[in-house]
């Protein structure tokens, strides 16, 4: 059993594991294959998403992180992360969805420090309360001292049907995790009608994020998956067979995998976080994660104020070219001006922007996306 | 008194003088101090306004076409009309209005040949019908030969309110020009109940284009500002003159210097025109001389139309700066896209492009204007 983060035992096996992934084809022109949005300054602070979610767990964590990325953007996350040691970035082959990955990460963990706890936590999310944020993560490391798969839910601040929802059930009466709770279960995204019940209820948001042993994920994921967690291990006891064992990989998420499953069994249980959280899936929500603009209100602007010349517009523009942009009489309007792109939409079809990504490769554009 | 223009020996004293000028700043960025409309493709011919203007006059003047133009732009005139001689590009050392402009060119053009007739047409419009265009240009010299200013009127299409209006008197019983009539009176820009009028009562657009003896003109410029076509005549006597007289020329409109109140005087006649024309005074106009894309209904394209990505929009889309330019579900939008500025708005706010460019001067961006 793991003693509480207060003691310095404790914090010597709590392990930060950063999956640097996704594509956030909603984000394009901004978001590319080459520079996902985890590589980029989205919030107008100076650092990439990536950076902002390391920075943010260096006080828990100090120089225990562990990043798995894939091969494309390896040399990206080593020059966003020059501090990181080369055995702390594991680099995926190929894609295979988030179990793989964090389970990799967990059985590389498991044999430098058999009482490693692993919190995972996706690259590519802004949390506007770092500290808060690490509060709950320390009690999400108390809870997880029973076995129990841990993940921090979100409070909702309003009846989203983007994300999946967590239903608490018993209190845990776990010591330390006073407000840790049972996960009776997950619900995937739900339409509008069945997400205002899900905020009555008081259900949280699924943002993705976990804390457990590094050993127990692996043996949970050998309950339902025994053929991948042993092949995990084997790749963490001889990295000569990455390329062989992670071919054959089952490409599957960390939900489906073990999460669920392990809810339906009782061994799950979750922190409610109500720290302002955001996975910046669309410019809608980009443009609510920035600063209006003084100069011109109703403008939220991402890149440098003095590019930007809104005259009776509201929306967010984004001036990653290098160049003047100038909206004259438009509402809502959201552009996004790069090198080689720009996009001209507005915040009612934000979610559509992935088909353009679709349109762009059907046309043999693939050179942009 | 002047021979037709079927006549050899009446060709030969035809010239074409195109005033090159005019800022163009309701089509920001694609017009810009530097690079005025004049000197852009703004038709997808594959030749500039000015290039397009010279063309359409080459079959009746031949050789004989004189540009007048400002030093900031000679360069570029020269670049564009290769094959103009230095004696027919006349250098303005700064704006001085059009009558000086034309003046100017009809004083060098009278020492040249005093029979000679000139035929003024700004090198910014657009005209559809280059064959109709001529065949009215030569009835306008057969009626200028009884010494008539004449200018040609434009038979409106709808009840604009951009362009001023001319009132047609009594026919004027000029041989060979069946169709012209006196010019009862200019009417400046009316608002649009006026403009409904004026159309119904069979007025035509005031287009600003002039057919004139060029002795004639000076003479009658010499009646109302006898000060101005005195300096003209002596800067046309003495090239060296140039930058001592210009300065002090009175800035004036050659409608108001002369052709007002030489209608007032019953010695102007009009030219009815039934070819399409345009001055291409905004991105409304120049959507209408573009064809729609094939491949984006309801889309106009400037520029490579591979560049250009449309979904659930309509409108008009300037891609010039070399960047893919992707719009998505807006409706009558224009997107002008440069190397340097990207300008965003709608249909309804193109004739509001003039005070962004206003706007720019104010917060020290001269360089994009």
């Amino acid at each position: 059993m793991l003693a509480g983060m207060s003691s310095g035992a404790s914090r010597d096996h709590f392990w930060a594991v950063v999956p640097a992934g996704g594509s956030g084809t909603r984000l394009w022109p901004l978001s590319r294959r080459d520079t996902p949005k985890f590589l980029q300054d989205l919030t107008g602070s100076g650092r990439s998403l990536l950076q902002g979610t390391v920075d943010r767990l260096r006080p828990l964590c100090g120089e225990r992180v562990l990043v798995v990325t894939g091969a494309r953007h390896a040399a990206a996350v080593r020059e966003q992360l020059p501090d990181l040691p080369a055995a702390n970035l594991l680099v995926e082959p190929e894609p295979r969805d988030s179990m793989p990955a964090v389970g990799w990460a967990a059985a590389v963990l498991e044999r430098r420090d058999p009482e490693a706890v692993i919190g995972s936590f996706a690259a590519d999310h802004v949390i506007g309360d770092a500290e808060a944020f690490r509060a709950r993560v320390e009690e999400a490391v108390h809870a997880a001292a029973d076995g129990s798969l841990v993940t921090l839910g979100i409070r909702p601040g309003y009846p989203a049907t983007g994300y999946g929802y967590i239903s608490p059930g018993a209190p845990a009466a776990v010591p330390g995790a006073p407000d840790t709770r049972r996960v009776a279960r997950f619900v995937e995204k739900p339409d509008l009608a069945r997400a205002r019940e899900h905020v009555a209820a008081g259900d949280l948001w699924n943002a993705g994020m976990f804390v457990v042993a590094a050993a127990r994920l692996l043996d949970l994921l050998g309950r339902w998956h025994p053929e991948l967690a042993a092949a995990l291990r084997r790749v963490a006891a001889d990295p000569a067979a990455l390329e062989s064992e992670w071919a054959g990989l089952e490409p599957v998420a960390i939900d489906h995998a073990v999460a669920e499953p392990a809810a339906a069994a009782g061994e799950v249980a979750v922190v409610p976080g109500d720290f302002p959280w955001d996975d910046v899936g669309d410019f809608a929500s980009l443009a609510d994660r920035l600063a209006e603009s003084g100069e011109h209100p109703g403008m939220r602007v991402l890149g440098p104020a003095d590019l930007v010349v809104s005259q009776d517009s509201t929306g967010v523009i984004a001036a990653r070219g290098g160049r003047t942009v100038v909206t004259l009489g438009i509402p809502d309007v959201v552009v996004i001006d790069t090198a080689d792109a720009v996009l001209v939409t507005t915040r009612e079809r934000v979610q559509d922007v992935k088909q353009v990504v679709e349109t762009l490769r059907r046309l043999g554009k693939e050179e942009l996306t």
